[in-house]
């Protein structure tokens, strides 16, 4: 580019750009972009207006609570959310059965840290899910300590047997996204435990997965293969899994550890669903949808009540309107997946079974915080590139609302629907603070702001609109 | 466009966009462009995982607080931000002198609310700056209540002679931004007292600009014409404004009103200034900054030490990297933003002075909210739409972030720059929650979220980075 400097070749590819924007189609879709607009404005203005979802989710979190599989609190969760859909005019709601494995946490578990060098020194611990429990004697142990599975592979088996693992690795603070720390920090959580268990460890203990530093320990899910024995596994908090480093690296340390949880076999459950049928195309579905389900410990308020009530607020905002969809419009909340992904599993069973094709299948579950746009990905055999293309009129009518489409994403409810699906997509929240209270006591409704919340239930319901309208063709 | 249905007419559209996009320039813009989107990821990374803005706003807010103007905390502000600037290696750091209208509170305020309906009731309230005081024997007198300007012009002026006058329009928590919501109701408190003077009104109260349903009052600045004597004013907080309505609604309402704040001249105060000299154009200013001075109540966390402190991780993050700018950069903390903007309109003043151009002038005064964005204006006898269009490589570069361009946006203390300055752009942060806060005694530390004010530092800096080193030509 000999004849141009820098900036005006840049000018002169912006302008060019530009133009080429604004034609040779924009006029034929004028009037549709234009109506679409307007409609999801007024949804805006309506949906920050009133905040209805904040006030569903103050019902589910303050009258109801915590919601773990198989509790009578998910029995009352259930019950609550299809008395409410039933009063949305919707064209269908039913309860989907679902067997949910049970288990409790029985009575608060409780560490003692004795160090030679700092001394007698209690831990905050929860006992992860689905581990079992040390049995009234508790398990007495020395601590070693490990960064990565890896390291714990490494290990002869022979200096962790009859020792309790520290997996002690700290989600990555300079990550640009919380998720992805997450992610790279997830593994010891959920497959620490089994793999210390194989090498003969008689307990674990996980840093909390949290970007808070505080004395609250975050529970959730770990997995045992069916062919190893399960060991008690509890998460520490931040602070106290540092005062443990410190204890560590000054000398030989142990562990009195008592936790009374069990596993207790299967219970019956539902997942939640409202419809309103399509006009044009009622075996095609839009789904929107979170889970009710929610760890035992503080209220599920982010995780994930924030997702039910902006997937209720979506099919109520479109009932209230008469919205007559094309497509067959489902809000789904999901039973159980926290602890097995059961409901979601049973979902796509039926609807396999049934003949039905998701169209697209929108998932929230990432927290009540600001929504940033969406994460996008293809069903089976569907090219995402083309799809993303088709959905550029899309993009540019969310992108006002600081909306924007990125690739991948989806949710781990609506991932069975893979092979039957055209769209999975993930609403992409703010997720700054969510890791500072996900699966704590501290994930109660306090910790979510209305506006956020309603964010989230704004872009949803014009994702869904918009879809129904003038989404790709599959 | 017979030949084609709507979905293909969008699919062709949306591919050959696409593939414009990728020809004829991207390969000369390969080099820049990689190496840029490098150097803002490697900065992003840097920036979260250290937290250094929110450890020096908590130095500000936690040992300093409150920094009203012309206040012994705002001199201890001033040379907090020197002595820390002066340790950052920067080419220049100096006080730019400026006087300061000096405004005191003084004892707190208080007010009673006599209703012959509801009885005798203390009302939350605060004085609003640079308003007068009661005097000891206070103000008591009838409340009147209106909800726009324009209502109380319309009344004769006897019916608001010897009365209270109340301005009761609340923010629109529909409006899709808190910050025009703010600028939709901001009148009645920045003008209303004065009319409600003109018209022989004793004291007004103002229904506080809060997106918040809660006790706390918000204050903030009330302007007087010369021509006109000032007469005491408070805000009161929203939940105190519904229960005067109700006592409005039933019958006649008395409020007595004491408030001790005074103005007492000008003081000497100062805006802090750190520079990095531009190899290239030394005379071609790129601006970041907020403002030093806060309210006196709460710790002026969000408002504006957020905008400080994020400034200051700009100029900092540079000179650490031993970067050579090609534009001088600077890092500006301007003085009295809150009750004058005399730091504002002195600065542009010796920047004209000294012939300077000011490249652009970036403001940070919404808070610390995750960043969204950037509001772009245009300075005077410039075209914004032509900057806005060689600004395609910068947004396409911080559009990973979620960060794009919007028109329209500044900020007050870098508004004087207009005439002189090519582009003047305020960063755009999530503010769902600014409102809750602002001008209150809720501005504190603990509202803050480290990553959030991090999002911010990392916005601005990468910005600041690109306009130096491809930004539009002026």
């Amino acid at each position: 580019m000999p004849f141009l400097t820098f900036h005006e070749a840049f000018y002169f590819y912006s302008m060019t750009r530009f133009l080429f924007l604004l034609f040779p189609f924009s006029l034929c879709a004028q009037v549709n972009q234009d109506s679409a607009a307007f409609y999801i404005k007024d949804l805006y203005r309506e949906i920050y207006g009133e905040e209805k979802a904040y006030r569903w989710l103050t019902t589910l979190t303050k009258d109801i609570g915590a919601r773990l599989s198989g509790t009578d609190n998910c029995t009352k969760a259930v019950a609550w959310a299809k008395s409410t859909m039933d009063t949305f005019g919707l064209d269908k709601v039913w309860l989907q059965p679902v067997m949910v494995p049970y288990w409790e946490r029985g009575k608060p578990e409780h560490a003692v840290m004795y160090s030679h060098s700092i001394g007698t020194f209690p831990l905050n611990v929860l006992a992860l899910g689905m581990s079992p429990g040390t049995g009234d004697a508790g398990v007495h142990a020395e601590v070693i300590s490990v960064l990565t599975l890896d390291e714990l592979r490494a290990l002869p088996d022979e200096k962790v047997k009859g020792k309790i693992v520290f997996f002690n690795r700290p989600m990555d603070k300079s990550s640009l996204s919380t998720f992805s720390a997450y992610g790279q920090a997830g593994d010891q959580r959920s497959y620490g435990p089994a793999l210390a268990a194989q090498k003969g460890a008689v307990a674990a203990i996980v840093r909390s997965l949290s970007t808070s530093h505080d004395n609250e320990p975050h529970t959730g899910w770990t997995s045992t293969p069916e062919d190893v024995e399960a060991i008690p596994s509890v998460a520490v908090s931040t602070i106290d899994a540092d005062i443990l480093t410190t204890a560590l690296s000054l000398g030989k340390v142990d562990v009195q550890l008592h936790t009374y949880c069990q596993n207790l076999g299967e219970r019956p459950s539902f997942s939640v669903i409202g419809e309103l049928t399509g006009s044009e195309f009622p075996k095609e579905i839009i789904l929107v949808g979170g889970h009710l389900d929610s760890w035992d410990v503080g209220e599920g308020a982010h995780d994930d009540g924030a997702g039910c009530v902006q997937s209720m607020e979506v099919i109520y905002r479109l009932a209230k309107r008469k919205y007559r969809p094309r497509h067959t419009v489902r809000c789904v909340l999901f039973m159980n997946e926290e602890s097995g992904i059961r409901g979601g599993v049973e979902y796509a069973r039926v609807a396999a079974e049934n003949g039905e094709f998701h169209y697209a299948a929108i998932e929230t579950d990432g927290g009540g915080g600001t929504a940033q746009g969406f994460g996008v990905s293809a069903g089976e055999g569907k090219n995402l590139d083309v799809m993303l293309a088709q959905m550029e009129p899309i993009s540019s009518l969310i992108e006002p609302y600081d909306l924007e489409f990125r690739p991948g994403g989806g949710g781990a409810d609506i991932g069975p629907l893979k092979p039957k699906a055209g769209l999975l997509i993930g609403l992409r929240p703010d997720s700054s603070r969510y890791f500072d209270f996900h699966h704590s006591r501290r994930d109660v409704l306090e910790n979510v702001h209305p506006r956020e919340l309603a964010s989230g239930s704004a872009a949803l319901v014009s994702l869904l609109y918009l879809l129904d309208q003038i989404g790709p063709q599959l």
